[in-house]
């Protein structure tokens, strides 16, 4: 497997910058106050469709050499990675293909079409998605980008850090969401040679605490099925984000579904942003863990922000 | 009557920079393509204290000579006007009185106090509002500071326009809510001496459009207990206010509550900020008068982000 460097990650800064935003850093003198840190917050929920992952995904996408580019992309997944991918392939005007079980919300499949994005349908089982989603990339010749087990997907993902760093005046530590790891692998790259003094923590949800586990146990464990609120962190950890995760993450904390929607809560009342209940695990780990960072410079990334208004968790 | 003048408003710039923020600017390509226009944000919301009026309510404050400030200042709110105000008087350290209904919300009350600001309860009529204010103010020697109708409010006011035409190269329209019209007012101000092609027009719920009528009537017309869910916009202009709005604006749009309503969610759901109903007036009326706006620059001045997340619009 090919570990991407801190090269590839400054190669995909540029290569992407036409196509992403710089998004802006959020503070907050209450949540200062509440936490006896100072946090900086960087909103990843504003880029054009809602989440980071256009990072990795438009580096993917406009890294492809014109052959490939002429045959699109393929994926398989029913959260942002799907609809940010569309927007990358929409916006090099190249064909991207998802497998999507029949299940996911509506909101999602109008998401991806929206931005041209074709959707086959599949059952919603392991099986069933491999099977369609092989039979998609035979017809198609599309390049299969991973949601976060691919080396051009953590090198984007690894210019959010970046960003970071030169908009702060430093960071004591970075803590960010964990699910497959490709956001905090990003970071680490990044990080490790930019900053290498900053701590990078993850935080996961309980319910969904397998990297956690692994971390502990010094070996991936995933997990069938989680159920969480956090519904962008249910995937398990990857031979490449591992290699990351295990390297250079200082610590996984978990926090409880009540914690996260309290976090969620007061994140959308104090910084007046949407953001997901997968992006608010990181401050209600912070809020969890006081003494850890009272005092320090702590830079939380905003994975997301593509929330359904209509279903809030603290108004159903 | 002294009507504040644009050496006033840079004044009032210098004067309130180290104690605001400059807040950002947001675009959307979805919300771009939905209106035809080309469309920029800018979020007052992401005020510490969630609203414009911190602008104001800071000028006021910092502007005050060591005897009166020592005395402190005064108003009567159940608004942002308030908690901004009592914001900017425990930076500089002085006294904030404010008299409230004493069925005012809670959490307003609460917002209030974690600011510092003291609260006199009155009954909820404008009888016993003014005579429980003359007292607090004979008591005190609190300076009043009025929510709009007051010129160190409206200079203040007008840097929020100052920051938007410099953070984008020129605008066509710069677009805002109009309740008492004190935002309206500075921003008349400022684009009538920075930018004189730049018009503004004013956004009004239907159901409180008393400075519709006025407008159209050439005099002030005040309405006695207008219901609409942009609360922020109930109260109606005064002469300082009249002055600008007459000599200025170019036009007064109104909208439905419905229209208001699916104006917020859109763009809670594209711009992923919180914002309140009354920020949400002037995207409806671009929605509804696309025509218009087609084509066009426009400026959208979110005018505050203080929300009850526990009753949003369209969950009760």
């Amino acid at each position: 497997m090919y570990i991407p460097t801190y090269e590839d990650m400054l190669a995909a800064h540029v290569r992407i910058a036409p196509h992403i935003r710089r998004t802006p850093v959020r503070t907050s003198e209450y949540l200062n106050e509440l936490t006896g840190a100072e946090l900086f917050f960087k909103c990843e929920n504003f880029q054009e469709p809602g989440a980071f992952k256009v990072r990795g995904a438009s580096n993917a996408v406009f890294g492809l050499d014109e052959d490939q580019a002429a045959k699109g992309v393929a994926t398989h997944s029913s959260g942002n990675h799907a609809s940010c991918l569309s927007y990358a392939a929409k916006r090099r005007g190249i064909p991207c293909n998802v497998v999507m079980p029949y299940t996911a919300p509506q909101a999602k499949k109008d998401t991806v079409r929206r931005y041209g994005g074709q959707i086959t349908e599949c059952e919603p089982s392991t099986s069933s998605r491999e099977e369609t989603f092989a039979k998609v990339q035979a017809a198609t010749g599309g390049d299969f980008i991973h949601p976060y087990n691919d080396h051009r997907v953590i090198a984007g993902q690894g210019t959010c850090a970046k960003e970071f760093i030169e908009q702060t005046d430093g960071l004591d530590t970075v803590i960010a969401p964990i699910g497959g790891g490709g956001m905090i692998s990003g970071t680490c790259l990044t990080l490790s040679n930019l900053a290498p003094e900053t701590q990078v923590i993850a935080a996961e949800p309980e319910q969904a605490d397998d990297a956690y586990r692994s971390f502990k146990a010094g070996h991936i464990i995933a997990d069938d099925a989680p159920k969480t609120i956090a519904d962008g962190l249910l995937v398990p950890l990857k031979d490449l984000t591992w290699h990351f995760v295990s390297d250079h993450v200082s610590d996984i904390l978990t926090v409880s579904e009540a914690e996260i929607i309290e976090s969620m809560k007061l994140s959308w009342k104090h910084l007046r942003i949407v953001m997901e209940a997968s992006s608010s695990v990181s401050l209600a780990a912070i809020l969890k863990n006081k003494d850890r960072f009272a005092g320090k410079r702590v830079g939380i990334i905003i994975t997301g922000g593509n929330v359904d208004l209509d279903t809030l968790p603290w108004t159903t």
